[in-house]
């Protein structure tokens, strides 16, 4: 099943527009992990176990299981996921952004290596770096458009000949999209301009970061986001579903936060 | 000691502004490494010893591990060039571009596991994106400015008030750069732009790639890039010299196009 169709389904059947991400570092995890070899495997999956029926998608970042050196445990994870809950689409948020023969082995990583249905990835490269993702006719990405970190004024917000940066980003994103294999990835902490992209590209979905731990305001971001259907967005949350609680009771806590999130969502849609 | 240190240095000593860029694609290996479980490591070494004392640096490019599932690969490669070739720097090519909290797990990957001396990273996400590589005073990184590929006119050229986006890049790179940790990536592939930005930021490192199989011209990428000490750049060449030849003879040819492409760089510095 083509991606873009994979989360009108899960939209559709778990009604939710939440993606839980799953950003493991090991300091934060409840003592019961101590000393496990596993410990990003079974706290994820115990996480996801928690949350498989919030969720219109699961998006794991590369970096947290990178840094630990933890590709197995990430496949692992992935492969569970998709046994579990073939309805849940796995974003693997990676950003990268490369030339053509590199991107490449970049798609490999992420489609045939750890076997996922999107990825993100940064527009700084232009076309040639996006290509070979698309290549996977089933496969989607979400490119970085306006992020929700202080750092994103530096570049995004650039005056371009009377439109920001994000804007001229938004727009090629949007010719790039033959396809329909492409999304934007936009904070959520800025609902001004989630709206201006909602209104440029009526049609492309978005992946949205910043609620939660980065505190963005969902009632905003919602109604600023949202498509004409009311959905057309993947509203992540990471930090606060997955660290909502260091003790035993941590799956009860992500689950607890998981449904308040995914209910606050559908209420700002109106449901 | 210090990356950028290290870097004069090793200019110094091998009188060379050559990195062989470390792009391991099983498919051109040459016959001897079929059925090798460790092809990519033993490709790899074999390339260093043939050309060590002829370059200024190592660049692999940790998608070509990645996409093979070779990271312990990549980590033991990295560990012995800093064996035999303490004097060269490794520059792990990432273009890593994330928020704080995930970017210091890129950096932990790319410095503390694989023990890089350097990383490339994307600038669209700031300098929040960029401050956690400069937590780690010897280490250095160079941000992608104005790339070699086709898609590097997408974005990079827009006119940002009277400037194209990468000059953009540049002055804030320089302005970010207090601790001397920071270059860019500016293509070798466009010798103006290349002197328009070392006109714009005297005392920048340059990491140059599109020399070789990307097809720029050294004699005029080396007069445009080059700083008042006639050094200040890091040319990479990568398949041209790992796939000079894919018979036995492998290692000798790509010697001698590594010899050439360093001797062709000196000329053009008037050494």
């Amino acid at each position: 099943m083509k991606f873009t169709d994979m989360l009108q389904h899960c939209w559709d059947v778990n009604q939710s527009l939440l993606c839980v991400g799953l950003d493991p570092d090991p300091k934060r995890f409840p003592k019961q992990f101590e000393s496990n070899k596993h410990a990003i495997l079974d706290f994820c999956w115990d996480i996801v176990k928690s949350t498989g029926d919030l969720v219109c998608a699961f998006k794991p970042q590369i970096a947290y299981f990178a840094s630990s050196g933890a590709e197995d445990q990430l496949k692992e994870l992935i492969a569970r996921i998709h046994g579990e809950y073939p309805e849940v689409p796995v974003i693997l948020d990676a950003k990268r952004g490369d030339i053509g023969s590199t991107a490449k082995h970049y798609a490999k990583e992420a489609f045939e290596r750890f076997g996922a249905d999107c990825v993100t990835l940064s527009p700084y490269m232009g076309f040639d770096s996006v290509e070979p993702y698309l290549e996977y006719p089933d496969k989607g990405a979400f490119i970085l458009c306006r992020t929700s970190n202080k750092g994103g004024d530096d570049f995004q917000m650039l005056d371009c000949g009377g439109q920001p940066l994000y804007h001229a980003v938004a727009k090629k994103v949007e010719q790039w999209n033959t396809t329909g294999q492409l999304g934007l990835v936009i904070g959520g902490t800025y609902p001004k301009e989630l709206a201006s992209v909602r209104a440029l590209t009526p049609e492309l979905n978005f992946l949205v970061p910043g609620i939660g731990a980065q505190g963005g305001d969902i009632n905003a971001c919602v109604q600023s986001g949202m498509n004409a259907q009311k959905t057309g967005m993947v509203i992540n949350s990471s930090r606060a579903i997955l660290y909502a609680s260091s003790g035993e009771d941590f799956k009860e806590k992500a689950r607890a936060v998981a449904m308040q999130t995914r209910d606050a969502i559908n209420a700002a849609r109106g449901l």
